[in-house]
């Protein structure tokens, strides 16, 4: 088991040497398994092993027993471990999300901060073989396409998964073996979320009445799908690029003709790029809209403009077929900032989280955070987008300039400048989003404690 | 209703004017409603409508009140008729086969064989929305990629299913609503079969415990599917003509450093396009047989050979990369034919059906099938490969030649010969496979009776 990790990782290329490696340590047993895989490795692949508990103090004692436990097991083995207590049920009515959306929030929150602590690496979880088997079928039921079938990867990001092939009994067989403890996480034993429900009612019976290797057969249907996908993204690459006329952050120009011409399910791809492109993503983007945009393509006349669903309007206009990103009206927001504590921003789907350290823990030269001066801080801090009026005094400079003049200077479109944060304390804006530092607040030789602030996005893992 | 299934035949092109259009009618509610919309529309899409039923005399009394309702719908309609009588049952174990697979030999060769009586055409199927889904799911739970997951399209072949986007509870509802009777299938609502165990037991469970609309997401999952196999079959064949070198029909040589600069996923779908090319279809490639050329790609040298799996061996020489059939000795084999029943030669995977006719209800030339004159045939027909010294006139000819400089002359590669179907009867070789009848034996203007012979190939619908 011990060597089909160790190849993972070589094969697949997950680890280098030199990374940080961040493991996210529940105690439970793929956790654990993950745990003793990568202690064992990193002297010969040289690389660095840190680990992250949350304590989501669900469970009183054993959620205690669970820290205690990684504790021991992490000073064991000399493993730096960072540990955080945290209930996911009060952050999830505070964030208004689900519980588990919370939890996963909270958890790559809390490693992506650990890493940037030691100066940035990855992150390694203990998704196994059983678990991307849940997931395709959680899929399948919930309804999916490629995309969707190709769930888990074993690298996505800054995100590894160096068991994804490993199947449970395996792990615990090798636990056992091996006489490695772990806990035992009751909540997984219980039929009541969606998830173990799959796990616990749905595969056996699949096993017992269809096939007893459905585990297998759904971890290879992803794995070939992955495959497949990725024939399919390379050829609409080129496809996308037949057909593209222009591309700017608001729309995308496509020729109707090369459209025309397409398979439909080409076509439907290549509108689907283009969202993609304008937006980031595809989430919600759905089936029916891919296929109204299908149809319009093929009966639409020059001057039709017609919505498609999460802000997106489709139109041809002579030999082009548009897509156009409605520029959405970002609300005037203003949230006070509490220091530790994650604030997800929904006008603008980021997560902002501040935090003081000594001058000594910090590289102030990573990027991945902004650091600032913490003494010269007045009062409360405040996350907010612009308001009439706003003033900066840019780091390098003595007099205050209009954040209007600041956007207008760096020729940020209009419709992005809502967008865009800023964080005051009491009497300054501090810091402008993507461009500036006020000068007072600038990190000096004679600075000692750090206000560090990293902006981080919701993703989908 | 009516409107989506005239909708899809004219969109998706399934029927042409003049088509001769055959309904597989059993009776129950799917084929009935299909009967009734393509009776409705045949006058205005001009197409001529025929039907056949196949009484599997399965459950005595039932099978029979399915038949005469059957021939009561068609008469009150006008529509020809086809009956055939024969016990699923007894023809499985006769073709150690499956009954569901004896079953749909059985159909499809009585609906091709109907078919070329009218002079050809195309076989109308009741496959609804539900079917698709649970075959779709039934694949899943099997293990399957996307060529799976793609399950049943509108046309394929000679095949259309002009309701597979129609839900049952759509078709029961304009049954109900227009008064047209059916028959319902009591197998249906047992379940024993694994089919319906998916049908009556899974996707109620499903329904209720994941997704209401499960059926939907399914079909859905099967529509994408289809769409993006279009898109991943157009770019392996680009990908499969840069690294073509050479083809015939027993090897396939592809330049060996264009398969290493191929991703995985493309390097193995242009191996699986080199074995379908050889082979016909990709029945029995596993993706374990495709990991292993892919590895094979990787760290094979020049010289080496493995064997695949189901008759094909890879190998490296210098710069190539050979995918190559094993031929196979098909070992002899000589069966008795019985008039009117399909003989499967499991051997070639053929089979054949001889019936004999009266010389007006055969269109002699529709070449689908041969015709002999079956008053000049002495004794018992035999179906069987070559033997030595086999002999036949070829017609046109007087004399006797030798099958084997039959073979010489067509340039038939030593390998098929032994593939090569023979018909005779007692005294003389009537019919080679592909090349020659027997001249005494053909049609000519006193034949009154005719022998018909027709070879299928079992095939996956």
């Amino acid at each position: 088991m011990y060597n089909l990790v160790k190849e993972n990782i070589i094969q697949k290329q997950l680890i280098k040497a030199g990374d940080n490696v961040l493991i996210g340590l529940s105690g439970g047993p793929d956790s654990v398994f993950l745990f003793h895989n990568l202690r064992k490795l990193k002297e010969s692949l040289s690389f660095n092993l840190y680990a992250s508990h949350i304590n989501h103090m669900y469970r009183g004692k054993d959620a205690q027993h669970d820290e205690d436990f990684v504790r021991s097991l992490c000073e064991d083995y000399g493993v730096k471990l960072f540990v955080k207590r945290k209930n996911a049920t009060d952050y999830a009515k505070e964030l208004k999300v689900t519980e588990e959306e919370a939890g996963r929030i909270l958890r790559y929150n809390f490693f992506r901060e650990n890493l940037s602590e030691v100066g940035g690496g990855i992150i390694a979880v203990a998704h196994n073989l059983n678990d991307q088997a849940e997931t395709v079928l959680q899929r399948i039921l919930r309804g999916t396409g490629i995309d969707g079938l190709c769930a888990m990867s074993f690298v996505k990001d800054d995100l590894i998964r160096p068991m994804l092939n490993v199947q449970r009994s395996e792990i615990e067989k090798y636990l056992r073996e091996n006489n490695f403890e772990f806990c035992i996480d009751i909540t997984n034993t219980q039929a009541i979320y969606g998830r173990n429900k799959i796990r616990l009612n749905l595969i056996p019976y699949l096993e017992e009445n269809f096939n007893p290797n459905i585990q297998n057969s759904l971890y290879r249907l992803s794995e070939t799908m992955e495959r497949d996908k990725k024939i399919i993204d390379k050829y609409v690459e080129i496809k996308f690029c037949e057909a593209l006329v222009h591309a700017d952050k608001n729309k995308i120009v496509l020729n109707l003709q090369k459209l025309k011409d397409m398979d439909e399910g080409e076509a439907g791809r290549v509108i689907r790029k283009s969202i993609e492109q304008l937006k980031g993503n595809t989430v919600n983007v759905e089936m029916k809209h891919i296929d109204y945009a299908i149809d319009f393509i093929k009966t639409g006349s020059t001057g039709k403009k017609i919505n498609l669903s999460e802000g997106f309007t489709i139109e041809i206009s002579y030999d082009n077929f548009i897509v156009n990103k409605i520029v959405e009206n970002i609300p005037e927001f203003k949230y006070a900032i509490e220091l530790d504590k994650p604030l997800f921003i929904k006008e603008t789907g980021k997560t902002v989280l501040c935090s003081v350290k000594d001058i000594s823990e910090v590289d102030i030269r990573e990027s991945q955070s902004i650091n600032l001066d913490f003494d010269h801080i007045k009062g409360n801090l405040t996350v907010r987008n612009r308001r009439t009026g706003d003033t900066i005094v840019p780091c390098g400079n003595t007099w205050n300039k209009k954040i209007k003049d600041i956007f207008i200077d760096l020729k940020i479109p209009a419709e992005e400048r809502d967008s865009k944060l800023i964080i005051a304390d009491d009497e300054n804006i501090l810091w402008l989003e993507d461009f500036r530092i006020h000068n007072s607040y600038k990190v000096s030789s004679s600075t000692k404690k750090i206000l560090n602030i990293t902006i981080g996005r919701s993703t989908n893992e």
